[in-house]
């Protein structure tokens, strides 16, 4: 296999690329190899390395505590509990969250095998009995998402910390990173206390 | 701006990818750092470094002259003149063609200002002066393809060669990038004489 097969077939695994668009990008870069393709490089290869996961909340970025944890401007008594990094990113988009982040790293799913112990729980539950006082549970309203919610809920109960859930304006069924920025805005500022 | 952000945004200048697709490209690759995201760094290194422009025919490949123009076994009486080098790419996987190419480059077009001078047609006059006894002209059914094939018969006249166009198979309007292999195959088999 010879570099430019060997560039097209490393980016038709990513998510969004078939062979034919990633065909593509690999033209469309080879057109521009000073100003795209070896700067992607080179950004890839920074970012390999430079790239940590937070001992705290499981986001990613080049410090651990990541720059949300170390923020002494965010509020730490309030945890916003996503499934993936990138609803930690949606979320940050909207600007409007002052608290800190705790990242799941998935959701409860019993026909894939994910069970409590494959997911960043405990550690959140331990974070509870600290300075926190309320989590918003920001899981996706699909099966699982609610599953997951729901178990967090029971986990959480010991602690005493208010659970709240994102409000109305998530679409039942959709996912965080699709929504526009307004809508989770708004469900952010309206989310309600459970049970 | 931080490694992360600064993949993205080379990641959201590719063709086929927005912001939303190059965030989950990141993600994907972050969470893959081994056996992806650090392959596709040295692949692009690799590839920005080796690929260079055959002299000959204006292919992508790691030689000049490229795998295609070196090859004895390629017959070097049969010229396939394409706008992109995708599409000679396209036509190389029907495997139904066995001579050689020649890349213009892009099309003419007053519009984008395209002019001969722009597309790479003198040096196809010139390899016409040669052993070449047929080219067959595969550029695209668009308006500009066509206006760019009439040029090339125009120029091609002088020398002898026989010209032949892709037949039908090839739906007007369409892209060769974008059809099957098999239509691309058929076309290419069902070639008629212009004139
Ligand atoms: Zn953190
Ligand atoms: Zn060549």
């Amino acid at each position: 296999m010879n570099e430019i097969e060997r560039v097209i077939q490393l980016l038709s695994r990513l998510p969004g690329l078939g062979p034919r668009s990633a065909r593509r990008a690999a033209l469309h870069m080879i057109n521009r190899r000073e100003s795209l393709m070896q700067p992607l490089a080179q950004a890839l290869k920074d970012a390999g390395e430079a790239i940590k996961i937070c001992g705290t909340c499981g986001n990613l970025d080049t410090a651990d505590p990541c720059g949300v944890c170390s923020n002494p401007a965010r509020d730490g008594t309030i945890l916003c509990v996503v499934e993936q990094v990138a609803d930690l990113w949606a979320l940050e988009r909207t600007a409007s969250f002052k608290g800190r982040y705790h990242v799941l790293g998935g959701v409860l799913s019993a026909i894939d095998g994910v069970g409590p112990e494959d997911l960043n729980i405990s550690a959140l539950v331990e974070r509870c009995s600290g300075e926190v006082k309320e989590v918003i549970l920001a899981t996706n309203l699909t099966v699982e998402g609610q599953t997951t919610a729901h178990y967090i809920i029971e986990r959480l109960e010991p602690t005493g910390v208010a659970v709240t859930r994102l409000a109305h304006g998530v679409p039942v069924g959709g996912e965080l990173d699709y929504l526009d920025d307004g809508t989770l805005s708004a469900a952010l500022q309206a989310r309600r206390a459970l049970g």
